[in-house]
């Protein structure tokens, strides 16, 4: 199957917590209802007193509404769980505030059509801005950055997974891309700021730099908001010749779009970027992957040290 | 000095060479008295039968009309030359079939205020694309590709070149920004197809993505020209947020915007991105440099080998 629908569910996020379940449910009920076989959720909201799509979100005493994911006590994903496995579609659950380890995260769990957690992603780049007289932020007070970055094979494809601000590094998009990852999908939450000048501009960059689907997915804007963190809005899904495949403005909306995993490969052929690019000069190196290849070339050089 | 004034001349190209060098020198000039401390020169024009800023362009004789630039074979650089010495500027001089070893390369020539070649930037990725019905094209038939990035400290900051398709790939920008950067040249010719897909997106990421400035600058589309290659315009002076300094539409322009270095500055303090990023993940390598670490460190432990 190289055909997908993708559901980007838009919801209006208050601070009611059941609320905001009881109606995320409906959502992704109505998606899956109208052939979505991959419904993508939004962030959480990252500023004091806006709410995040499960729960409030007050720096101050969001620590105490994360959820136990590892430990199963987790009322928003055992609800898309149930969701996912009742009518056999995949999940990319947003974000919600998870404790571990006396830590809290942010974190996008990936949920398959037999409700199995497939991936948990915890977002890696903690905002932080300071734009004296608009927005100040530090999210490194409340959260702490994952350690892995997140791709996982689904019914619908290989899919990278970031959070909001991880969209603003290319290098991310890059390994995924490396990795064969067909869409990129960056549940988010920008504000009207960074949202007017840079959401368009990042999910179509990270879409052609690497030829690839992304699909993004905001909260709805709530214009009656009393706090200084104003929803953008206008989740995404595009295409990887930069091409809108389906957007929202930034009122409440699931949209839908279809991604056709065959045309990675012919925009590929047909603008052949990798074949271009100049391995002899430069190098995106992943890290992790790196650094166990050295500890294995240490080991073998500590045996053959040994045998010699 | 913090600010200086920058001017894109996008000329219309004829194929008149003689007519194009005057044409230039009298554009470059006129953005010498409106104060332009830096003057950027649109690319060649790649496409059999369209032109280039300074000579004919037809894939078949192209070779013969190439300059040889480091023989001091070259009207079109000795102009820009004496230019840039009478009027004590910088010229980013866009881009000329150069010759030499035998071969052809796509080049660029930045000449400081005493007339000096500071720099010359063979065109790295050269441009190749196959889109049934609209577009085929294939530069490598005609040019060799460069192989060294080129990065030069000029009187108005320190200058990144890439010509046209370079803009293309991430990975250069980034290596021009861990390089200390302020300024990305991008003298280009994207055509109707690409353009509208991707010319603001590319030039305004590179930017926002590094947080420094971007200029490109493009021929004026010569909507009579009986070719497949209908060139799109909008040369483009681009800030380290995105936002727009100068802008032509696609007919002849100079256009003149300011650049302000310190806003790099306080771009990047109101939002960190290079500290947030995450160098214990992914990393970027340029392999020139790696190679030359690891040539020494070869001979060191060859040496090492020798004294045990």
């Amino acid at each position: 199957m190289q055909k997908h629908k993708v559901a980007l569910c838009q919801l209006a996020v208050t601070p009611d917590k059941d609320g905001n379940i009881t109606r995320a449910r409906a959502r992704v009920e109505a998606a899956a209802d109208a052939g979505a076989k991959l419904v993508v959720l939004p962030a959480s909201r990252p500023l004091p007193l806006p709410e995040i799509w499960s729960c409030p979100y007050a720096m101050e005493t969001l620590p105490s509404y994360a959820e136990d994911i590892d430990g199963g006590e987790s009322p928003s994903i055992s609800m898309l769980s149930e969701l996912a496995a009742a009518r056999k579609i995949t999940i990319v659950g947003g974000s919600i505030p998870e404790k571990a380890s006396g830590k809290v995260f942010n974190t996008c769990c990936v949920i398959g059509p037999d409700g199995q957690i497939l991936a948990k992603h915890r977002k890696l780049h903690l905002f932080e801005i300071d734009i004296p007289g608009d927005i100040k932020l530090k999210e490194s007070d409340t959260f702490t950055g994952g350690q892995e970055t997140t791709i996982v094979d689904t019914d619908v494809g290989r899919i990278g997974i970031g959070i909001c601000h991880d969209i603003r590094f290319p290098e991310l998009a890059m390994l995924y891309r490396s990795k064969g990852a067909h869409l990129i999908c960056y549940p988010s939450a920008f504000n009207m700021s960074t949202g007017e000048l840079l959401w368009d501009l990042m999910q179509k960059s990270r879409a052609v730099d690497n030829q690839l689907f992304v699909a993004t997915c905001s909260p709805a804007r709530d214009p009656n908001a009393n706090s200084g963190y104003m929803i953008w809005g206008h989740s995404s899904l595009i295409g990887p010749f930069g091409e809108v495949l389906a957007a929202a403005g930034h009122e409440e909306a699931t949209v839908i779009g279809e991604i056709d995993l065959s045309t990675i490969q012919s925009t590929r052929e047909n603008l052949p970027l990798e074949m271009q690019s100049r391995g002899d000069l430069y190098r995106l190196v992943d890290v992790l992957v790196n650094d166990s290849m050295k500890s294995r070339s240490e080991t073998v050089s500590k045996k053959t040290r040994m045998c010699t």
